[in-house]
């Protein structure tokens, strides 16, 4: 049979992991904690399983799951959200991309991503007959050049796909660029998918900007959400996604027969471990302090490096050291130093090198020390 | 903005299972148990997660629970499968039903369909730009007429949807059927899916055929399973999907963008669990005596039916008393009888009224038994 994603392979994740575990590397490739959730919440799943919540929840997600999101961003963000006509749990982040380019993107139409970008967002457009169109961030900082957007829009451009904090450099969105994108789609018939699975994990006082904090934004946009990334489940497979009542009764259009409906018992356990939305606060700081730990250690190393704005991941350079392509820098480091991280190069349309590795800190304080005493290794 | 689903609105399960919610009514509408699982899985999952199973599986699905697949297949039907090419864990059948088509379906394929069909079938296939082909079942058996699926094949034809035991009518394929399936695509390009999510409710002695046991079929089919349909748990929304290396590896590509994993405490649970495969033994007679009990009760009711062949539903026809459409009556028993059933017009392509409602028998004997105290006064 002939391919219809000739080109998508076996996924870094699963290759860069597989390989920390077959060597008994510290895996800090794939994006995952290394430490478990709360006790409380894994407490709350039991409980209601074994009363008895385990079949099919409502296709948009349990009702109260729905209006305890509607009160965090309520709480977070000063939004009044609909629970009923804008707010659908699904089964993770992934999901809840994929639902919402198949439910809008159209054979021919353009969709623009920026580049690097995280690796299931072409496929979802191709699989949809969608055609990407790549704007590449600018370097250093991987920050959005608003020109190369502009000149990038055309009468067929249908969808921007953007993601906040940014995974793999971690760049945080500014009120500019959200202005930015309310200017260049405001008189156009552009849609907007917003990846916003790090919006609890900024550094610095940096503040993550949801574009639902933007009113005409807010009118067009897909906020993809993630609890996996938020409270440590991301075996769970659960996020939502939050959309204006028409593009939400699209979405579920899609979801229902992509999957239907998530986890039941996880639903409600997660619905009453939120009656506290004070729980987000407790993030950043929570993840400034391994960011800070990690960044500290990297200084021992020959790596450059600037600290992560946001996300659970540091990017580092080698290039002023060697020519080694980062993805046999990566799986050497794997092999010989014994520490695994993933080389960015795979996040790029043109697959180039640009000599970068990314490590992911959402591990144990222990293991993020042991990962540092290797890499000080590096030559 | 326009629609890609202008014609699909909220599911005839959500509907029901909500009209019957709010009548207080008895809801044997949507497919699901009415009682619950086995506790002994239960605790299985609560002790995974707390063993610190909370973050991603892999990809495929955690290899133990592969295995156990490869295990129960063997046992079950005598067939060696490979658990690291031909097994995939999903969330769901219907994602696994949607990843298999988006694997296959090119714009313009035609996708033969059994009239009536389950309802995420032909939304599948035309988010991926193929074409429904409806080949009508007979009536009243619901049986398959090789002649005119013959009839319906043409050289774009890429796949055809099979689903044994059939939903919503019990029917289950026979040894004919699989050959005559056989026969017609042998000598072309033309794949199949297999939705076989009740494999395990087939009565009366009658044996579930899965395409699997036909060596020419098992080399050009995805079979869809379900372990909430099996195991009592539809709200985990766990399945997986079996079908040659080739094929896998494309079903594998799209999973891995559409959702990526699947809920690693269930997968370890389900593994475990599954370590006594005879399990799967118990489960024709603890429905077949919930068939009898329901369809016992029947007799005492206007209604028509032949038992069902398999499946946990049952038909039922009400042409010779009423004129009232199959959606009028279902609504109309729910609100002033008390019993929630599915209207099987839904079912469709033309949504033409059969006369005939499903009802829905994987509930508690007393449940049943009440259910059967209200039919009665159906006039
Ligand atoms: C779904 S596996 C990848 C996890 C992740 O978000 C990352 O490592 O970038
Ligand atoms: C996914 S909800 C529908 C359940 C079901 O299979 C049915 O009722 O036919």
């Amino acid at each position: 049979i002939s391919s219809k994603l000739p080109n998508v392979g076996t996924t870094i994740f699963t290759v860069m992991s597989k390989l920390a575990s077959d060597c008994g590397a510290i895996n800090l490739s794939q994006g995952f904690p290394g430490f478990d959730c709360d006790p409380a919440l894994l407490d709350l799943v039991t409980q209601y399983m074994n009363a008895g919540h385990n079949q099919y929840a409502p296709m948009s997600g349990v009702p109260i799951l729905r209006e305890r999101i509607v009160g965090k961003t309520k709480f977070i963000h000063g939004i009044d959200l609909d629970s009923e006509n804008e707010v659908t749990v699904v089964s993770g982040a992934t999901e809840a991309l994929y639902a919402a380019v198949t439910a809008v993107v159209k054979l021919g139409d353009e969709v623009i991503l920026f580049d690097p970008a995280y690796d299931s967002y072409a496929p979802a457009v191709e699989l949809n007959g969608g055609i990407p169109v790549y704007v590449p961030l600018e370097m250093p900082d991987f920050s959005v050049n608003w020109e190369r957007v502009k000149s990038a829009i055309t009468a067929k451009t249908r969808l921007i796909m953007v993601n906040t904090p940014h995974n793999p450099s971690g760049y945080v969105w500014t009120k500019e660029d959200l202005a930015s994108l309310a200017d260049l789609i405001q008189d156009k018939d552009i849609l907007v998918i917003s990846d916003e699975v790090y919006e609890h994990i900024t550094f610095d006082g940096r503040k993550h900007l949801s574009l639902l904090t933007h009113s005409l934004l807010r009118s067009r946009t897909f906020v993809c959400c993630s609890f996996g990334k938020t409270f440590h489940v991301t075996g769970w497979k659960i996020g939502y996604c939050l959309a204006p009542p028409q593009l939400t009764a699209e979405f579920r259009k899609v979801h229902q027969f992509l999957t239907f409906s998530t986890a039941t018992p996880m639903q409600y356990a997660l619905a009453e471990y939120l009656s506290e939305p004070s729980l987000y606060f407790e993030l950043p700081d929570f993840y400034q302090k391994k960011r800070d730990l990690f960044c500290e250690g990297l200084k021992e190393t020959p790596f450059e490096f600037t600290p992560a704005q946001g996300s659970f991941f540091q990017m580092v350079s080698y290039g002023h050291l060697s020519d080694e392509s980062d993805y046999d820098l990566a799986v050497r480091l794997t092999k010989e130093i014994g520490v695994a991280s993933i080389p960015i190069s795979v996040f790029f349309s043109d697959k180039k090198d640009h000599k970068i590795l990314r490590f992911c800190f959402a591990k144990n304080d222990l293991d993020l020390a042991s990962a540092l005493d290797k890499l000080i290794y590096f030559k």
